[in-house]
């Protein structure tokens, strides 16, 4: 009806046209064309596949109660695959991925449960989810025995558990988040180890052994940070936000201060539940990203609100068809972790000092 | 490890396996085993298939700006193929649908757009969505026009509806929401139609003629009551709350004061995205609603919470396959619309006084 | 340390410190040089005062449960005191303001209550909140019973809540929302009456009546435009979004096809829980609405982002101090209500027709 | 008009009454008998009473942008009046506390600003918040030149932050977190240190000065579990959620391993915006919190959904006039801090052992 197109009238939403036998690209790439957080989610998509295709080491943030609810195994898909090339989680994910893989399991529940009752009988519930009490704590003396037989120093969170899972893998054999990055030679970092039964586990090793159950998390800023100085082109993937969300941009920042070269992530895409306008991290926004460094300003991003138990099945689920020549090509960086100091493509990677790639702007 | 397994300790939650090539229904499958919101995404597909099944009537309320974001096809679906068996609405999706099916479109556009400058050219907005005000104006004189033609006498809005949806399908041959709504004799009430474009047009109609646009809003009241009372068992599907989600309570609330028979609506499933802690009636919950009687105490419900522009093209997708054959076989009520007085299966409904079943209540 | 100042930090965050015996406006005072959404509920209380002291008519927007939640007479001492010249409401909120100006309660429950023993008592309950639905149908009787008094024609909300609101005033004498406005002759329109429980009592009032229970809701569309297009300086100011939200910019947006002297509210204040991000008209943000001309795009204008039974305690209770010799002075416009026609400021605004000042935009 | 209250309708909802001259107390009070997040609010006042009137270690957990929002000095003053006494900290608000503290301040910003302009001037956002990049290199430069002067070992974040805040108060003799909490000798903890710019400061301590800027934050859990050995009753104050929430949990957890004496804190308040439904600890409910023990299942207890910018000035400011009696009675614990072992009440608190009061649980 208009005579001439507005600039803001070029791309039409092309309603979703419902057929039976839609598989998860197909589903994506009609969403593509809507509005709202589906649009989002389909560019989360497009967003993942140019970060395959271009050449950059992308950080994978985990927080909220992912592996508790159900979401391990494709996190654990993503790292065999190398979908990403660095995992930097909370300490519970890790700790209930350890649950699953030595053999245990969550449980379908209510939150309509009544905790007294649960309380009772040593359940514990995370929301629709529970899971034995009795069996987390044989949880945590397998960390703590396992701590105490290493040798007495500090471990960065990222050697510590790459080793975890090494010994995960050795004693179970099983598919799961630890597991698939220690045979993968993926690195996790976790820097609030503290703020889990991971690090419970750890404290208790210094019960049995004195002088076991040393983290140096300092150290994992250090690592994390040379990681970038040393492949500068980043891309960050956040679910959830918390801790794991800023220390993957902190690591930007930080080598930033060392090094020219790096300039914030390439690429970013977060799927997060919390809101900008309290002033949290967890919910802040991509742009707000960018006046930080922590992003470049012409970074392709996108935020999805919706939570990962909808939205990361879907998307990973459609990568597993339209990313996988993308992954089949694409030169990845090789890691290895067995010592305190890891390489990358063969050169090792200092945890104990920043790589000065200018004259320290520090 | 434990002993004997608490009874809270039953079914485990089985970790999202990813898979290529996976349809929307096996994505659902999966997530039926996991927790949190993809847990009830897939639980709102199993209540549903249960609906189709059982011999209810299904309401579908929906608010939020489904139209104008890409659903309206798929809400076309759902009455065109009866999913559902009647629709409430706000006014402004059955406008955003109106607006597509004369040839107009919603563009994409982002919500960190200038408004100041959108303003300028007449575009309106609605988050990261454009559309031509120009365009509107246009909707409006044409709802007006249409309106000035009718008989000068109330209409409820189900009746006014029925015939707006007939004139559309008329000149435009599209398919939507009104159109297809028209088509398959499924009524549609629209109990807030004073707070949207859809009431501008009718108010507009006064201008041209004295004596159009008078809708009975309280006749729908009584007929959406009756269609309870004559057929007491139903179903309710909610799309973001808002006066839809009451307006389909309420007519059960309403029924039940005039027959024994009814007793709250059998199955509910709800995808919100506001939450119960404010008060609010949007994210109000399903167990709340049994104290009113709005549901039966032992209905089959879930509620999601999700953006609708995520859950629902999933969820009818997957219902796209599973649910085909459930709807061959179902023996949906049947309506005549193209009068004052509707009718359910041949017997006519009134909407100037509630049908008494038992001595009255009031 | 910075040599010169940035252009973006001029005016510091000044940390609030606490002290004994702060009042409500002290309160905000200091919440002013705060951030988040301290900030901006401070900024709503002076934007507030701006409207008070320029020339504007002032609509008040109620959705959620605030009448039910306590919030009732907060909203009937803005009407008396004319902070507000309009209330657009849900039908709910002027519901349970009845029910309680009857003599009646609301009672102090919680949201973990077991809903099928409530429903076995017939007790409602709203999150935290209960009460009794053998109460609740008395109301609706009460209701049913006054409009079958009525002469039997159509009318707007705002006339019969007008009448409504006398029917109360003169049988108890108590203060509340509706009796508040009825005494001071503030208008109040209700576009989504039918899905209300006053919209079930009039809808009862056609089964004792025939005849007995119309509302003519396009005429409040009309009404409420013309009531812009007389004043053309207006304010907004809206709880918890919903039917009122939109009604009050409709309003707007209407009046502007038929006067050029119309330009959008001047001031917008909202409290809201909402997010914008999900498309919906309740959540939608102020910039957003520069895009419609529902604002001017030099209005003041503030979002605050909580729960209206924290926000409004207080936002109110530092205008009590603050906003007094505003109000004083304040020439507010004069309106009768007592018949079909309303006045302003002694003039009639008709319902059933326009007021063209233009040549007609339509 | 009910014969006889039902049992669920004990105590009526009193309506909000409005008056000029509230204190923050007496709107505490009021709000107290309305709904919804407003009762919560009031409740949260009662129960922090409580806690102060009872023998309980009062551990304050904060997360999110509360320092850089213009919080820090109502934090501050409760550390120097013991309204608590621990802090849980991210280290983010004791680093923007550190900020201010030395002299530099954050600035009213507006979250619509050109972040692509705040970059290439080098200004930070936080939502609404700006902040001077510049600024902040100085202060981790401070933050490293002082890490670098102490004895080269591991220090757990407790000590390491008391230490800071020493030389904080030395170099500035300013009041904030860190200073007044030198001052009272309350212990922080900052288990996700390496998750900010504390620890990006200390990263570069180690480029100034090898074997600097070791922090051991097994040790934290270790002593934060015996303060909880040694005085078994506690509650839990949490801002937020994030890690201080879930530290301040486990902590009890921990302890409950070794002392039959402990069985979850007896008060527990929190104040955050998150929500539970998607299963991550920030939003967890209280109610969740006794399944695991972290809450006796007798406790008081309270959420209140709310932006900390709104709740904390109100809630603090009330209980400025009703705590002070209180508080002035009160027998806090009494701690030294200023080696690696700190003293309760004069006993030292290993940090390498767990204290069993009972045979060992694990």
């Amino acid at each position: 009806m208009t005579k001439k197109k507005s600039r803001f009238l070029q791309t039409p939403v092309e309603p979703f046209a419902v057929d039976s036998g839609l598989t998860a690209d197909q589903l994506l790439a009609r969403m593509e064309k809507i509005s709202f957080q589906g649009r989002n989610l389909a560019t989360a998509h497009r967003i993942w596949q140019k970060m395959l295709e271009d050449d950059v080491t992308i950080f994978l943030g985990m927080a909220g109660a992912l592996s508790a609810g159900g979401l391990r195994l494709i996190v654990a898909h993503l790292i065999a695959n190398r979908y990403v090339d660095c995992l930097v989680s909370t300490g519970a994910n890790l700790y209930h991925d350890l649950h699953e893989t030595r053999g245990q399991r969550h449980f379908i529940g209510s939150p309509q449960a009544d905790d007294a009752a649960l309380a009772e009988e040593r359940i514990d519930r995370v929301y629709d989810t529970f899971a034995s009490e009795e069996e987390f704590i044989g949880n945590d003396n397998w960390i703590a025995a396992f701590a105490a037989t290493l040798e007495k120093r500090a471990y960065t969170s990222r050697e510590f558990l790459y080793l975890l899972g090494g010994h995960l893998w050795k004693t179970t054999g099983r598919d799961g988040i630890l597991t698939a990055a220690h045979r993968a030679n993926v690195p996790i970092f976790c820097p609030a180890i503290a703020d889990s039964s991971i690090g419970m586990g750890l404290s208790q090793a210094r019960q049995k052994t004195p002088g076991a159950g040393y983290i140096d998390i300092i150290g994992d800023i250090v690592e994390s940070a040379n990681m970038i100085i040393r492949r500068p082109r980043t891309a960050s993937v956040v679910l959830g936000g918390g801790t794991p969300k800023n220390f993957i941009n902190q690591a930007s920042v930080q080598a930033e201060f060392y090094s020219d070269e790096v300039s914030g992530h390439r690429y970013a895409l977060q799927i997060v539940t919390d809101v900008p306008h309290f002033g949290g991290a967890s919910g802040s926004s991509l742009e707000e990203a960018q006046s930080w460094g922590k992003l470049a300003t012409d970074s392709a991003r996108v935020s999805v609100q919706a939570d990962a138990t909808i939205a990361l099945p879907i998307l990973v689920s459609a990568l597993a068809t339209t990313a996988a020549p993308l992954v089949a090509r694409r030169k990845a960086p090789a890691f290895t972790l067995a010592s305190p100091v890891m390489t990358i493509d063969g050169e090792t990677v200092p945890h104990d000092r920043f790589e000065e790639v200018n004259e320290s702007a520090v």
